[in-house]
């Protein structure tokens, strides 16, 4: 039986963090030749209704991604809002900072996760779905993030 | 056409690592709901031909393997002797380490790594193949671990 905490055990998205999305997102085009993907910026808060730590946050992420044969990379560039982003940059500088998967019924795996020991540290609508990072840092060195699709939507 | 650095564009390995590799690969297999991994030492210098920096090294690896649907996770335990791992793991603590690459044409492969910047920090052989790491670090946050196994093997 699968853990509680996961639907699947595929690692959805591996994603970094950076100071400069444009620069970074630049490089590792020419560096994997792959074509360089556009930049795509989060909701605003009206429409996000992002939490982190529990507290409404304006903050908004600069994303772009890179689609490998078996995973997705995204790259992520925080704002200088409050966010689990901006927290890993200022602490951490530029690097990796979580893997994603993707699960079905978000309320209940954080549930589960906040049960478990693994508390919630932001959440946030998009259109089609949401996501929900959790704290494993002290465990794995990074964060877990859960993202649910309102439709089905290939690996 | 393919870079001349990669094969392909498949993210073989991703690796993390750690201080303690029975107590993270413990935590993992039961938060991921995995088996339990053995835990294996990389050769001793005479069989590994292990270099740093360009110099012999006597470092070991403990590794353990999470097999995921669509990668691997690897955890590295390393040992006091001079390795990218121990150093790593000395300024950053533990964490996300490296993507690992299959390839083929290790020599080759290593010249253009070179050539385009980005240097050869270790390499050593393994029963079945060979292994080498780039320097991405101020690019990415983290390094390159390119594979070379002598007979084909599953990703």
């Amino acid at each position: 039986m699968p853990s509680p905490r996961f639907d699947d055990q595929m690692i959805f998205q591996v994603a970094f963090i950076t100071h400069d999305i444009e620069k970074t997102k630049t490089w590792m085009a020419e560096f994997f030749d792959m074509p360089v993907p556009e930049t795509v910026v989060t909701d605003p808060l009206s429409k996000s209704e992002a939490e982190y730590k529990g507290k409404p946050t304006e903050a908004r992420g600069k994303l772009a991604f890179f689609n490998f044969g078996n995973t997705t990379l995204e790259l992520i560039e925080p704002d200088n809002e409050p966010s689990c982003w901006r927290e890993f940059l200022d602490r951490n500088g530029p690097g990796f900072h979580h893997f994603a998967f993707k699960v079905k019924g978000m309320k209940a795996k954080t549930a589960t996760f906040e049960k478990d020991g693994y508390p919630l540290l932001q959440k946030g609508e998009f259109v089609g779905g949401r996501y929900a990072y959790f704290d494993t840092e002290s465990q794995l060195g990074a964060l877990i993030e859960l993202l649910e699709f309102d439709k089905e939507r290939a690996a």
